[in-house]
């Protein structure tokens, strides 16, 4: 018996994927047929990984940024040995299988990121890949590369026409992660058709403009070729390497390989049959002779490459132990023993301080130094806007191109790059990472920051100049309905705290939590007023009543956040003085506060009781919470080039407004 | 009395920049002194415009994508005798003056589109471009060049690093946009610092590789050479230009120029003076020789160009009368004499139709097919999902580099370069864009779909695959919070139709609105029902009566939209056999019902009577409008991969659990 050639080990691929989405009767076969030689060379040739133990640290990562050939990852996960078999393979596409349309995250041992959404895989490996380098810089020790993978990722056209493909490669090679090896799927035909007519670039030497090592004009079909295009991206020391393989897509598909058509619909019963026979696969389907699935099977090999490093860092333990035990923390994804006293600490030292007026980014910015001094893990950044978002902290110091000691990336102009390359970090472990910008260009990230929820992800999304308040800048600055939009995300959470302690209730919750937070840090002031103890229960419940006039059922319950609860303390003031018995109450995360039973909800807000919740931003949150006579008082109409305080009058988000509203609803 | 040099005109700009920046106490002055040599060259040397007129429609466009930088424009607009004071650029960044902080379309004459949010102003300008070519090869006659203008757009490193721009740059190029000139104002520096360590992008053969002509290592304070760069930008035939400027930010301010401190803060009174001196100019704040005022002043200059072209047109009249006419339709933006005529075509053919069960983008790809082939502004697009959102209809032709004739853009996988060329090619005037995308993607693309409708621009934003009814692919490609994050934007009308005649209304709103309208046409089949010739009128007031039972007063009132209407009339059907009297309310558009008038609006929801709100999607958008006992049915969770239907099960968006919501409602 020879042993399969490579092609023969490819054609597993290819006919797995024919044959299953043959049987889904949908799925998109044509990129796993036309990157089956790319994938078994990198796979059975250069890929460190064991099927055994997904979770290996030192593991090498890998991407599919074209998430919808997913049969392609799918079929090398089976045949390299991780626990996914032919049938999982066959529920392709089915409820609750191990094989959804697109790759996803936590639902399939071996994926690493959530892929799909073009271009974003893409900016997840650069994240991996910087993560790897930051975390090499950090751990290893001479004789000790105790992090020390490549991360691959595979890219189609699409990939590369969104922009924020463009942003993270822009980055990864300011900043030379050259373990990053990317391989463009060059087959010439998106889902409109031949691409030339509207994607024209000179993709080699658009890598190169961007300092990339660039392995151009590989024949994808021609393994010997891959395969020294692989070695040469080893070798590069300074640059991430793209390499450029022309393929065809749904490669030995007689009448449709090369076409449009072979992207995302079944080949047809007859077509599987002529393409098993134009590729000599003489096999029924979902079947893999022996001989195949032992030239893929790498358990052993995998077995092996982990036993070695557990070796490497067993001795690394002995030498250094701490950093043994910081490096398990960290991968753990465990956070520093002493977290919770720093964090009460810092309730300790609000609590005892005098209340004073500061702009709320400030508050935010003194609790987050403080955590963020105290967890090695934490990598912070900005898109440009480091120190008027005060992400830039007095723990923080710069990471570039040639020292990663530091701890904050400075990402460029680049919101959607720089939450993708965040999504990265936090996917591969090791890290915390937080990102800012102005709240209103969040929306250049949104997909990001939804991606980051739907996988999970420990990450932490620092927006500033909330609203209005902004001013000058004018309405391109100032976001209105960003904060509903960003709360509607399933899964998310949301702070927008209005004083230091609702800050810091928010930073450790995020710090805690197994998926994105977004911490909404208003530029301008918050409210002057003491906390009490009993306070920080209610604020980790998301919302809690921050006073009340002495009686004990209210005549009118005013709700705000952020800033705006120095509208609702000034109008319970002046209802008070007016004889009306008043409740105030923040909530500073209304994820969190609607995730309470409905009886705790209750206990705040009072149901039924008039209430008039305020917030300078789309009212529209709000409603879900009004269950009797109440309003909303919000912004939903564009802001103005003006000062913060003017235009908090021109919009009418004032105490007198809440008042009046109160008033209005007491009859 | 010497003519001023092009230094002192240039200085000109500067100081109007520095004493207004530093009266206001806050704005941008770096770009503007940075770029001022630069400005100067173009707008007394080469700019086709005339002040007099802001709307000459062969005009050459000149967008500042550096927005920040607004007091660069202002300057020029004032100096070259638009309508706009020394007292107008003294108010700059107050309220309601004509210099708001970022440049606004609509405010300032000269202001060709709203810039600031970085990137975007860029592909604007792709789009201008695009639509120059575009009508020119449909209006253009021998001898009668009557649409010939070019498209000139200033870029700082911001905008470059953007991802939008990347996208709009390579389809620039992909399109041979030759009459498109970009100017980098490349002074090394973001408001992060020295941008090296993050942005060490070659730009010069970065955007040879996306196809520009590019001139690069231009001395952008040597006015011959800015000189020679933009000839050799009017010679490229086939190609973009991007023209690469040194600049030093803040140019002439002796201490802080070529710094960070410089891009976003004022200068100071001391520095300014410093300036002063250091430039040599020796006049007070905010005042400008006459001899520098004459050396701007575009009227005569701009009289006489119009002049000529109105002699163009006037004989162009006379040769093609009707084109004439159709030239002045399009840009006057009036829709053909019969558009009325072919809606109500449309009207009576549905109303006449037997109603059948079909997926409801091919009842949006009909309706929508109709009013396209009578209406020759239209431009369609998609970004590379032309087929299955159906925005390709049997009445498109694809746009190529070289057949600008068609009038469909195949733009890529790139959705948010396309959407801010659209609102590019809507600014320009003559065309009326609509480009699709799946709804989920829409992510990608917010903020150019939020300057839209801040810019009330009549652009089209047709999204599909809505809901989990596009199954198998998964949550990735399952919108959720996208409608309510869409209707949240100011100003915004968002159609979710569920029926043929609810998108002819949908899509004859759009082509009417001086806006931006979204309509989402979902994959899944809609309800079989009928209309009544009744309906359209509560159709295009955004929600209206379905059907009721004979009772006057409805025991419990259901509302749905889009494909969901089947849900409330399957659960409508239930709830009468048991008795109940129910009304069926449908919402196509909740952004117009909610601007009616609330006896409208209680007229149709019958408020206080209980009622269940159905949409496969976010529910927060709904609690707005229930004032009374009731409850929404929605998603607010991440869908899986499986198909729709059942989905549509697990997540339990049934006609019986809204019978039973009803039920629980009706005690």
């Amino acid at each position: 018996m020879t042993s399969p050639s490579r092609r023969d080990l490819a054609n597993a691929i290819r006919f797995l994927t024919a044959d299953v989405v043959q049987q889904a009767s949908s799925g998109h076969p044509g990129t796993a047929m036309g990157m089956a030689d790319i994938a078994e060379v990198l796979w059975n040739g250069f890929l460190k990984h064991n099927p055994a133990n997904p979770k290996w640290s030192n593991r090498d990562r890998f991407v599919q940024s074209n998430g919808h050939g997913s049969m392609l990852i799918y079929s090398l996960l089976h045949l390299s040995g991780y626990d996914l078999t032919v049938q999982d393979l066959r529920d392709h596409r089915k409820l609750h299988s191990k094989t959804p349309g697109h790759p996803e995250l936590g639902i399939t041992d071996g994926v690493e990121t959530t892929t799909g959404p073009l271009g974003q895989g893409f900016a997840n490996a650069v994240g991996m890949a910087f993560a790897e380098k930051k975390l090499a810089t950090e751990f290893n020790r001479d004789g000790f590369p105790i992090v020390d993978h490549f991360t691959y990722v595979f890219v189609g056209d699409g990939c590369l026409m969104e922009g924020v493909a463009q942003e993270a490669a822009s980055l990864a090679g300011s900043l030379g992660l050259n373990k990053l090896i990317a391989v463009y799927d060059d087959n010439n035909i998106s889902i409109d058709g031949e691409v030339g007519a509207w994607f024209a670039d000179d993709t080699a030497a658009r890598f190169r403009s961007l300092g990339w090592n660039v392995v151009a004009d590989v024949d994808g079909h021609d393994s010997d070729a891959v395969a020294s295009a692989f070695e040469a991206a080893h070798r590069s020391q300074d640059k991430p390497t793209m390499i450029c393989c022309k393929t065809i897509i749904g490669f030995g598909s007689p009448n449709k390989q090369g076409k449009e058509e072979v992207h995302g619909s079944p080949l047809g019963i007859e077509e599987v049959a002529l393409t098993r026979k134009s590729l000599g696969w003489d096999h029924p389907a979902f079947f893999v002779p022996a001989e195949i699935l032992q030239g893929w099977n790498a358990l052993a090999k995998g077995e092996a490459a982990e036993s070695r490093w557990n070796e490497l860092f067993a001795n690394y333990s002995k030498s250094y132990p701490e950093l043994a035990a910081e490096f398990s923390r960290r991968n753990a994804g465990e956070l520093p023993k002493n977290f919770d006293a720093v964090v009460s600490a810092e309730v300790a030292r609000i609590l005892a301080s005098d209340p004073a007026k500061q702009p709320l980014r400030k508050g935010s910015n003194r609790v987050a130094t403080k955590l963020i001094e105290n967890t090695p893990e934490v990598v912070g950044g900005s898109a440009d806007v480091s120190v008027s978002t005060l992400a830039w902290t007095s723990a923080s110091r710069s990471i570039t191109k040639d020292d990663f000691a530091g701890n904050f990336v400075h990402y460029g102009v680049r919101e959607f790059g720089m939450s993708a390359m965040m999504n990265g970090m936090a996917a591969h472990g090791g890290l915390l990472p937080y990102g800012s910008c102005y709240l209103v260009f969040s929306d250049y990230s949104r997909n990001a920051v939804r991606l980051a929820s739907l996988m999970g992800l420990r990450a932490i999304f620092l927006y500033t100049h909330d609203s209005i308040g902004v001013g000058e800048d004018g309405p391109t600055h100032q976001p209105c309905e960003q904060m509903l939009a960003l709360r509607a995300i399933p899964g998310m959470s949301l702070w927008r705290p209005g004083s230091e302690l609702e800050a810091l209730a928010g930073w450790e919750a995020a710090f805690k939590r197994k998926g994105p937070t977004v911490i909404v840090a208003a530029r301008q002031d918050g409210a002057v007023f003491a906390h009490t103890p009993e306070h920080l229960d209610g604020i980790r419940r998301g919302g809690y009543v921050l006073r009340q006039s002495s009686c004990e059922t209210p005549d009118v319950v005013l709700v705000g956040t952020g800033s705006e609860l120095a509208q609702i303390i000034a109008a319970g003031d002046q209802l008070e003085q007016q004889g009306k018995s008043v409740r105030l109450v923040s909530i500073p995360n209304g994820n969190i506060f609607a995730a309470q039973d409905k009886a705790y909800q209750d206990e705040v807000l009072s149901f039924g009781t008039p209430a008039v919740f305020v917030e300078a931003a789309s009212p529209l949150y709000w409603y879900q919470f009004l269950k009797g006579p109440g309003t909303v008082v919000g912004v939903d109409r564009f802001g103005e080039s003006a000062t913060g305080p003017e235009l908090y009058r021109l919009l009418n988000i004032t105490a007198e407004r809440v008042v009046a509203e109160a008033m209005a609803l007491l009859g």
